[in-house]
């Protein structure tokens, strides 16, 4: 397939994604700036959701950039892993209206896990397809993302089930705080050669 | 005409078609989680109707990878397909408050033939216009897709008429199935050689 | 100025100014078919809509393509004219709720003159800077669209007025159609060479 | 990291922000022309917020153009710029209900000087990471631009924010009056060389 078409198109859907969160923020009928603060909640739970899709971006550009190969496959992961990037807005509205209640709180953590399954599949397909290709070297770079690597990992996965599960029971509001500190420290630390690649 | 900006432009707006579906997945004003509830028939046709503009980007795609060029009158047939499937979010919305409701499911069958008869149109407009300009094996390879040969094949319309009158008429909910398999077993049976492109 | 990230991001605000005229169009609360007829209007013009923003971009892509050079004062009154195009969807959500109403046709009327205004002004400053930076002939070819000839003709645009004067006061409902007309046959009728660019 | 993807991306994200702004442009449900007046203060608010995501997009533009590599950190603060460019939409909003109410004028000024500071801050980093990497003259001439020189100066943020402090305790309307005219005569006054790049 014709990679810079796909990615064009993986941008436009990813921006539209992060770009109506902001719809969701409902200006207030008054005037006084106080009847702001009930967006509050809103604010953070925005503020998490663009720190999320933003460094998914960065890690997909990443794989792309690497692939040499785009087939039908991969498309079709990629297409798969966009629809459950589009719930995130849905989950980061409605956790927004309440950071601590358990319902919107347990449906992010779906929204949450199914993209990661979602993700951890993209990679895999990319690399797979890639290594078919011929390609062993931009397979195993994709493979050696720290995302992927965690994602795959039996020990990190149970050990997230288990914090997941402890926090949601006890106190929801904490998945916010998770998932920054996970996408700052797990998606956030990219190769290394993810600069110098241009 | 400007190929690659006719193609970035297209994008753009089904990247934005496909997109805006989320918007009408409404957050709920309680906070259980069982509130969700009620969204789970949009969710089902939000699926298929992302499966469905996925499959018809995949195939826009390779029509217009092959196309050595892109005239006028591709514009506006492009431009009238882009039309048709700017109302799959309305009719996806419709049918996603009760996907057994017999009004919906008529209008969205109506969506479906008239976005059916423009992609056969804008399919045999490029085909004409490349093989006018001296390019038969694109125009053969474009003809050649298996969505383009099922829409223009008498048979299949014929027994799709007669499958979705009765579907209409007894059980409504049963289009929105048929329209996954469809997308599957027709739009996504691409050529061979889509993956071998570039 | 980079032309092709200016062409992106133009591409992008006309695409975005299209899709959204969809969102106004509501899905019936009811569950009958003919609950979609109070609808029927606003397809009338939304359609037109299209249409209109659809020859728009061909032509705009017409003018970008022949320049040579895009400059500051370019990219301005590019801004201008994107700023009066945002304004369609608008009087096309209000005229689609009564056809034959004065105000929303009035309201129309007065964006369809300034986008003009803004549209003449715009291909005035191409052709004026390319011809400045020694491209005459690019200059020639702009300045010879057909669409720019008839914004300047003062008997075009004298005969424009009185017709549209005596349409709003005696039939507000027939500005659809004239708009559809001239989109056609002025807008639509671009140089010869449209189609052989590239 | 692949800079034509991020400023694709970037140009994606910055057309939404500004095209989403008239969808708060609320249609009357009334068909008089009159019914349209009180939308005339948004007017005003969407036209200065056109006009100032306009000027950010060309300086953005222009010091992307001028980068020779994109890093990571780059892409960070871009993120971060994006972020507090989204809310824009969100301040128009609200100052086009009333222009000289307090509560929402004191809004924008809060996400005037947060989004201010963003730019300041990714000016900062697009020249540091260029001149780490051996572009001195690339990171002079992004350093020259007029808006980073005045967002630095202490005597000009220091005349500002007395400004500001005045006008929102005697007459807040001033301060749209004001953004624009900072945005036409700061923002707007780039480099000369802007016109020469390509």
């Amino acid at each position: 397939m014709n990679k810079s078409r796909v990615e064009a198109f993986t941008d436009a859907v990813i921006a539209i994604i992060l770009t109506i969160m902001i719809l969701e923020f409902k200006t207030p009928e008054s005037s006084k700036l106080s009847a702001i603060t009930p967006q509050i909640p809103y604010m953070v739970s925005y503020a998490v959701g663009w720190l999320f899709i933003g460094i998914a971006w960065y890690n997909h550009h990443y794989m792309f950039s690497k692939a040499k190969v785009i087939t039908r496959k991969i498309f079709w992961t990629n297409n798969f892993w966009m629809f459950t990037t589009s719930f995130i807005p849905v989950a980061t509205a409605w956790v927004g209206r309440d950071l601590n209640a358990q319902g919107p709180e347990i449906f992010y953590a779906i929204v949450y896990f199914t993209w990661s399954l979602a993700y951890a599949i993209l990679t895999h397909v990319i690399a797979k397809e890639n290594e078919r290709a011929g390609y062993e070297k931009v397979a195993g770079s994709i493979r050696d993302m720290k995302i992927y690597r965690a994602l795959t990992s039996w020990k990190f996965v149970g050990a997230e089930l288990i914090v997941w599960v402890l926090i949601i029971v006890f106190m929801p509001a904490l998945q916010m705080l998770l998932i920054a500190f996970q996408v700052l420290f797990v998606g956030g630390r990219v190769n290394e050669d993810s600069d110098k690649m241009f």
